[in-house]
């Protein structure tokens, strides 16, 4: 018999909510961060859905985020919004942003939003998603912590650097997506190292450099990136627009504020909104209308569209709920007092 | 002995601006191709030297390109420059519309270009070098023909779809790189084919949808992304930012208008381009510093900054000229009526 739990999605936000909240994070940061859990978890993106409350709360008992934060909202130039986070996690940063960001981009066609002082842990999907289901074009970037080296290297300089990048679909799922610019998640090779099963000899160095197929050991010593000098180039690219260009943190910064303590990485990220209308004014239809041919050129031979699995389990969990392991599900119960 | 012909950069561009007037290109677009070209063979990048005068004059021959085309610079946003190329190379619409997006981009923090309606054949990193070494952050893409299958798929639909990025780093030559998020670049493909070598089995599929080490085949069926899914979201990335956002064709639309005549791409690109001043006002200089600590801990280890070669091959050229094959130069003579 499972001890498996089934929850609706409202069951896995009033959980969250209450997790976070009982490892002390002010109420705007507890239904913030939930949002993005509620939505890993419905996306069936199992590494950023519930599980991520045990991260969330290591971090703040860590003392590695500021769990009562208030996001300071300025605009250091006409196209451009900052949000100060001021130590929190990055979701509520982003939400106080998020309006002044699409104001400014349907105001002046393309705009970008600085959060600056950020504790970031989860994925950057659900953050172009909204704005493309906003009728905006969106992408954001964000540095990590130095865990990865570069093409040629054997030493971590980059973090596993995310791009991802929404496009508004009318009547449809926004085309989104969102992955890190190392070869694999570092999730995976930390299931690995739990499962105690190696890893391909490609995805790492251990300590001193050399290619090694032990999961602990390309975690002390560095990830490559994905696709060769390409990726390198890439994480390069998101360290400097997300790290020295917005006066935030590179991922060897961010580490090295860690101090071992093991938290998520704190720094910044960008994001840039472009407005449809802006170059198209009332020709916007139209022309995404051809977007849509070249999706359908896509599909028509068997090929799959990012997002497409997450938006096929979206449609279950939200007719059907989603399933907790039992484990995990005690595990966090675990983080409320009085619960266990 | 050599026939090979030792030219300098000066002797280099006479000759790419006698070549393109010969083939009937204005004056404007004459100069404006000739430095492209002069800038490739100075950095040592031979596939974009003179060589390309082969490539520009058959685009010329064959219709595809309007030589005299007038660009006309309009201002669809506050901080949005469109340069309509009129069906003319894409070289002169650029430097038309590079002073407005760079006074918007500091006026606003962020502003983009789009040309439309231009013809393609040179590297983007010419372009945002030219914004970096201005100051300026820059992010260049452009679709071309549909030469390549989205992952997961084995019909053409992205082109080669190159994504070029501009740095700048005060008292030195900008960080800037420039890819095809295709495997490999179309005309490595070419060259196997002419020398009757193999490719590699993944570098592409022939038209019936399987993997080949026929480089003929590969071109006339498709050629695979770099970086597997990751690379492939990131030519749809390039086709949707530089197509349809700007009103401008996609790949597959593109290679439907070339009607089998065989000229170079025609469509948009688009040009992002960020101050530095804009969130970080007087505090610039400060934070392009940290970029060059990043930097440096990439030199270190060993690992290659992007574009380094081609900086090196820049001194060269710039104290000893540069080397055109002989039999590469009767070739291009050979287009200046009189000269052979």
């Amino acid at each position: 018999m499972s001890d498996d739990v089934r929850m609706t999605l409202d069951d896995v936000r009033v959980l969250a909510r209450a997790v976070l909240r009982a490892a002390g994070l002010s109420a705007a940061h507890a239904d913030a961060v939930a949002e993005t859990m509620v939505a890993g978890e419905r996306d069936g993106c199992r590494s950023h859905g519930v599980y991520r409350l045990l991260v969330a709360a290591n971090s703040v008992a860590k003392g590695v985020v500021a769990p009562d934060a208030v996001p300071v909202v300025s605009e250091p130039a006409r196209a451009l919004v900052r949000v100060d986070g001021g130590g929190g996690f990055a979701q509520l940063a982003f939400e106080r942003g998020r309006p002044l960001l699409a104001e400014k981009a349907r105001a002046y066609g393309i705009a970008a939003l600085a959060l600056n002082n950020v504790v970031h842990f989860a994925a950057l999907w659900p953050e172009v998603e909204a704005l493309a289901e906003d009728g905006l074009v969106a992408i954001a970037v964000t540095p990590s912590h130095a865990w990865v080296a570069p093409a040629g290297g054997m030493q971590p300089v980059f973090g596993t650097n995310p791009i991802a990048f929404g496009w508004p679909r009318p009547g449809g799922h926004p085309f989104v997506f969102d992955f890190a610019t190392s070869a694999v998640a570092r999730g995976e090779i930390e299931l690995h190292r739990r499962a105690g099963k190696p890893v391909p000899d490609d995805w790492g160095y251990d300590a001193g450099g050399q290619p090694t197929t032990d999961a602990a050991a390309v975690l002390d010593g560095a990830m490559r990136t994905f696709g060769g000098h390409k990726g390198s180039a890439l994480a390069a690219m998101v360290e400097l627009l997300a790290g020295p260009l917005i006066g935030d943190m590179t991922s060897r910064e961010s580490i090295d504020a860690d101090a071992g303590r093991g938290g998520s990485p704190i720094g910044g990220e960008l994001i840039i909104a472009i407005d449809p209308a802006g170059f198209l004014g009332d020709a916007a239809a139209e022309h995404l209308a051809r977007a849509e041919v070249m999706f359908a050129a896509i599909e028509a031979q068997g090929a799959r569209l990012p997002s497409q699995r997450r938006y096929a389990a979206r449609e279950r969990s939200l007719a059907e709920g989603v399933v907790v392991p039992g484990a995990l599900h005690r595990e966090i119960l675990a983080l409320i007092p009085g619960e266990v």
